[in-house]
């Protein structure tokens, strides 16, 4: 998991439908998409994950679920995104399988501590920065406490939670792998710029690390 | 599918815990009980549904399932209820299997069209009379209603709505093949009293109708 990272939410796609801001996004570089749906009924949830996996199959994009093993088998997306409260990690991975992108949300030390004996494509570190768009998160792990993980975890890290163009470098520097984005990209006028803009701070942070991406 | 059919509703729980209501019930002989979580984040919904696996497996009485199929593969349940809303039947049955025990509610006379052709187990005749535990459901079906799904549909009929020990004769007269009831069960003071007297009264209208239960 390298990049960055979009998140969809519902309520925060306030210019363009969900499905154009993912159009745009993958054109802009985009690495991975997560479908987050909180309110939708399973139908609806299964629709869009389909109309989104229609998008990102051609694009060779994975497709990520929160939460919801069933809507990920359904329409056959790439893995889930689990968190702390969600399905825990050893029945999501016998019940989707060994191929299964599987990404958990660390919000406390204990959980990235247990997060090392489980084999977890991605730990994602939520929130770095406090961030509207979710109101249940614990307190942000800032930059001290990403590299702190950095420093000890032996996953992808995801960092999440208040990430835009302006905070990209310290991000990636302090040992992000990838940039988890909701509003950044889906509330933007132009997602396709705000995608390109976070994709090119990426790489460019990324190269002048010495590690290219 | 036959005989009373438990529908929990942690809400509806006012005197006892919900395993305690299970236990009781089917001490009572209740012969299937459906876990339905509308509020309750995954994690729960799972504790939950290994509590009255737990209970329910010595027994041999199936635990079914509202709506979501990774609880059911998660707790190893026997099977799920789907709704109109819900995952649609050919995906549930391609991810749990042929023994799953898959039953849809019907709230329209295309529903119960439509259902003819898919290898349901039952289908949820719903709701039969209104009902204050459920309120995005549609016209009740009343008891002509249930009368003409039965001459029509090859599946099983669960009734469900407003099902009480009071309407359990007419209710298998129309042609219910099991009742599912909520409230009648989950807040009674005494739910292995309330449930006897449902199944009491079930197999005696199936008796006197010539079809032993």
């Amino acid at each position: 998991m390298k990049g960055i990272y979009l998140v969809t939410d519902q309520m925060a796609c306030t210019h363009h439908s969900l499905e154009t801001i993912v159009l745009m996004a993958i054109q802009a570089g985009v690495s991975c998409v997560q479908l987050r749906e909180k309110t939708a009924d399973t139908r609806t949830f299964i629709q869009r994950a389909l109309a989104l996996k229609a998008i990102l199959k051609p694009a060779r994009v994975p497709l990520i679920i929160n939460d919801r093993v069933d809507i990920a088998l359904a329409a056959g997306a790439d893995g889930v995104h689990i968190g702390q409260s969600d399905m825990p990690y050893p029945m999501a991975r016998r019940i989707l399988g060994p191929d299964a992108l599987i990404g958990l949300s660390v919000e406390t030390w204990a959980d990235v501590v247990a997060a090392q004996d489980l084999d977890l494509d991605y730990i994602g570190v939520s929130p770095v920065f406090s961030t509207p768009t979710k109101t249940d998160t614990k307190d942000p792990w800032g930059l001290a406490g990403l590299a702190r993980i950095n420093d000890y975890s032996r996953h992808p890290l995801v960092a999440i939670g208040g990430l835009n163009a302006d905070n990209t470098v310290p991000v990636v520097t302090a040992g992000a792998d990838a940039l988890a984005v909701v509003s950044a990209i889906c509330s933007a006028r132009d997602p396709f710029e705000a995608a390109q803009t976070l994709c090119t701070h990426f790489n460019h942070t990324r190269t002048s690390q010495g590690t290219p991406s």
